[in-house]
């Protein structure tokens, strides 16, 4: 790519997404209210339009090979307050709205272990 | 992968990273003052090992295949204050304090664009 389009990318207002190899960018999750990291997943072409659309969350599963929309399923459904895309446009950020849980495992978010030791052991937090 | 490597993963305080085909986690860092994120980045397991045992953010540089102190030349050091991570154990969440700006852009954040509009136009914020 050129220093141009670099540039275009980085500092111009258009959407232009940079997709990785399996056509994926980075989603970071946030609680609207909290401030705290809720979750990372993964949109493609498809999830983004529809996620910018709806103002619903939608993902790419990459362990399912499909596309969903956070919530279907369980009703923990995301609401997107705001949406930011990063200087390389390869990670966006969701504010959210989060209804339930934002974890499959039922915590609230994802993050709840911390490391605590040079030893790499965990506690929950 | 077996169901109960897969619990011990998720629900046991052990640290096993998961990384992925290229060797990565998903980095995520946010400012402990202001709770915002700053940025997305990769670590492989030498970056991992670094930073929790020095308590400095370090990183791998997808662009330039390199191991990297953030700040090493600029400076912009981040300090981590707590160093979480998720369900699956494939990506991390510090919460740093940022010596000057997080981005190469000279931006606080990396996310320094919103989306506003169906047609994905993006506005400054």
């Amino acid at each position: 790519m050129t220093t141009d389009a670099n540039a275009a990318r980085e500092q111009g207002l258009d959407l232009m997404p940079r997709f990785d190899a399996n056509g994926l960018i980075t989603a970071v999750v946030t609680d609207v209210a909290s401030g705290d990291l809720l979750m990372v997943a993964h949109m493609n072409d498809e999830a983004l339009k529809r996620t910018i659309a709806s103002g619903d969350a939608w993902y790419w599963s990459r362990s399912r090979s499909e596309l969903w929309r956070k919530g279907a399923t369980s009703g923990h459904t995301q609401k997107v307050v705001e949406l930011r895309i990063d200087c390389d446009q390869d990670a966006v950020w969701l504010k959210v709205e989060q209804r339930g849980p934002a974890c499959h495992t039922g915590e609230r978010s994802c993050f709840y272990r911390a490391v605590r030791s040079p030893e790499g052991n965990l506690v929950r937090v």
